[in-house]
């Protein structure tokens, strides 16, 4: 039950297969393969971890929301975040119960989200949370009119208090259990992230194009 | 920028497409779908947010982990607790950068979670972890002996206190962009979660057939 999923340290400090890395390549390699991360909060009716879209620049990580929602309210105002990005890359089967596990990479980033108040940095994160989401889409979309920016808050969260861990490979047995009658098999399920057909919106004239910054991601 | 992955509730008023869900078999479903959630605690130096292995039986949550970990002492003695599970379906690409979004299905859980301390509890959530992240494991492996359960802490969170997100379909867009010149698509480019080939551990004896339990999956 050691799971490197499971909120544990020990796994890191008994099994090499999982590291904590403080390369800050692994750490954007991780944010900028996701899509979508987790925001945590301390609200004062208790902790609330929500699905959150983001796009990074640099050592800065953008998010944002709705102005009338209390998480980003919250945040804007200064209370701390914890944001989350994990990739499940395959499930470890192992000999023993204990020692399943899952490959995977995670991002786990801390800190107090500033509110973007500065216009040219409020236009620039969201261009950067747009083309994260969907790359080129922000030249190619109508951009926010005034209503819509005020309707909407961008936070920036800096990336000076972020770990990566990642655990690749096989099981890690114990020796004793090599040979156990009861297990069968042992390895690694791979599981993949893949892009389907893109489905035009039937609004759409018929025969329209489907754009290269559309069709090269599948 | 109105992403339902952003933390709004002004996207599941306005638009159909995002809905909050209190059905029981959707909740179920969109956990029993995952492997991984996001366990969210206020401790005493700030939120934190953490990838974690769980399993379901009926309206019970099981987590495990170390109990050297300080997130499950904390959460193992009643600090309320933030669990959330999240599939991400595809892309919106909106004719509007404001209305750019994600198919996606979340699950949130909110309580405070019980320490599981008698034996046969404890037994049988760590076959439904186990069973959860590996279908059929638990009886192809070696159980945990006391050594390890001795070092697992199992947690078992109540799902009374939870809520479903499911956001389908194409964008939903302002009348006044259907034929914007900005915009050349519009659409959603779906994404899957698929199953690999599995890979052997390099310890297993060669030509060890890969049991049905797991290349079923695949």
């Amino acid at each position: 039950m050691s799971t490197p999923l499971s909120p544990t340290a020990r796994s890191t400090v008994r099994r090499n297969a999982v590291r904590a890395r403080t390369d800050r390549a692994d750490l954007h390699a991780v944010l900028d393969a996701g899509l979508v991360g987790h925001l945590g909060l301390a609200l004062p009716t208790g902790p609330l971890v929500l699905p959150t879209g983001y796009g990074r620049d640099g050592e800065t990580l953008y998010l944002h929301g709705s102005t009338g929602a209390a998480t980003l309210r919250a945040a804007a105002a200064g209370l701390p975040v914890c944001f989350t990005v994990t990739h499940v890359d395959g499930v470890v089967y192992s000999r023993s119960a204990f020692h399943h596990s899952m490959n995977h990479r995670s991002a786990v980033v801390q800190g107090t989200a500033r509110l973007v108040t500065d216009p040219d940095e409020r236009w620039h994160g969201l261009a950067v949370l747009t083309d994260h989401l969907a790359p080129g889409s922000w030249d190619h979309s109508r951009r926010p009119d005034r209503k819509e920016l005020i309707a909407t808050a961008v936070l920036a969260l800096d990336l000076t208090e972020a770990s990566v861990k990642v655990r690749t490979g096989p099981p890690g047995e114990d020796e004793r259990d090599l040979a156990h009658p009861a297990a069968d098999w042992a390895g690694v399920l791979p599981l993949h992230t893949v892009w389907g057909r893109p489905e035009p919106c039937p609004q759409l004239p018929p025969g329209t194009p489907v754009p290269q910054r559309v069709s090269s991601r599948a």
